[in-house]
């Protein structure tokens, strides 16, 4: 678990960059500005925790994911000035998290009785919940309903990661192969500009 | 339970026709269309088993529910313009899903240990609250806070069913006059515009 | 129990007022405004039961909390302009609210095995969260995450309980100083017009 850890860790600050930058758009105050990084950071897995049972879900069992998406706020209202300016290393850095997301949902999700179809679900809701909520919070419509390929990478990572699994793969290989696939798909599809189709 | 099953598969894709039509209407992704759809169709109930503490919620131990709301996403893609020019069939399938919705509500309610009010309020929360979320996630104020007579069906419903139930009143009547009863009074709402009162 | 219980009636009724208004600003129907009251009065403390896995949670064991909230949503259908003119003593009331609901939310949550610093968010969640879920459903950013020192009054009253119970204070000490406490810096913050930092 040590790299997967540390890769939690590092989706985790980059989701709070994400959802604080978003705060600071908005003219929110410091207040508003941890609450958007932290909901976004951890929003995800707290509903796949309370969407599968699991109780207390596991931010409120160890404080290490609040005080990280706390320090990814902060920092981001200190040096929000300079985070624009490196602003693709923060899409990949968010790639990151993604594909991390993606895979500790899934293997969470598979740990009760539930199908495959809810196991990719709940893996793609783990990754993408806690920027819809900063975008809802922020009086926007959450930008994966609209925009690019951003979903699309974290459900075919979940697909992947199931065929991996029926097929008997050993678990870590698993989920390195969903985790960089998610990271791949992601960063293609913003090199790329992939995007969904639209009606007319 | 043949019948029910049939009406809660109809209202299934009926509901995610409704959501889906938002996010067309929103110029939503096919992504977003999709979410929109399956989080109308299957949203309300999936809330309620949550506030019961029914986990995992049913949607995610059987793949029939995901299915069906995703194709009646897809099917509003593909047919928008169609389905637009039969907007009263499809405003009366919608009355359908309600009825059905709330009977499976209010059962499901009744079967843990809370208030009479509690059912009638869990009856209408998974009649509506799908609704409500597809219009916060379309950056609309829910219709249903703001128009005619939607959820009061829904409340009058819970009410009957409860008076039944109380009476000892078979199962499968209550059930059936419940979802009746939606029904019609949503028919009727909408033939001769019933509305809510106002302030001033 | 006997005054906690009569100042968390006294905050659910005035939650729901507050709620309300906001409902008859938005021009909803009457429903409408009996749903931003009823969630806004109910919404944090049942978010809370929820994310610490106590169900069903305490609004479907008890009517009691629902009717308070549905009459203070009517009374404020009722006395709209009355109310806009004692605005004064409606934000007094919405203050005592806060603290109880801190103290009441930071107690249930110490009931389970959570961290020190989850309890005091979920306290903060029970008070506030019900006016976030209010202004999301109006279509408007969270008041909370944009303006004054509300969060920070529930967060530094939640620390207080969590001091004053390490130092094994007797819990209805603990109790009265952090609805006190709740109550004083809200006032004081509202009296002096306290505001959070922004970013430049």
């Amino acid at each position: 678990m040590g790299l997967l850890f540390f890769l939690d860790m590092a989706g985790t600050f980059f989701f709070a960059v994400s959802g604080a930058m978003v705060g600071v758009k908005k003219n929110m105050d410091l207040f508003g500005i941890i609450v958007l990084g932290t909901v976004t950071a951890i929003g995800g897995g707290t509903l796949r925790e309370v969407l599968i049972g699991q109780f207390p879900p596991f931010v409120f069992r160890q404080d290490v994911y609040f005080y990280v998406a706390i320090i990814g706020s902060l920092f981001t209202y200190l040096f929000v000035e300079y985070l624009l300016r490196i602003k693709s290393i923060v899409l990949l850095a968010d790639a990151v998290g993604l594909g991390t997301f993606v895979t500790i949902g899934v293997t969470r999700a598979l740990s009760v009785d539930i199908t495959a179809t809810s196991a990719v679900i709940l893996g793609t809701i783990t990754a993408v919940a806690g920027g819809m909520i900063r975008d809802v919070l922020a009086g926007e419509i959450p930008f994966v309903l609209t925009r690019d390929f951003y979903a699309v990478s974290c459900i075919l990572g979940g697909i992947t990661y199931l065929a991996l699994n029926s097929l008997q793969a050993p678990q870590n290989a698993t989920m390195a192969v969903t985790t960089l696939l998610v990271i791949v798909l992601r960063v293609l599809a913003i090199r790329f500009g992939w995007k969904l189709p639209r009606p007319h």
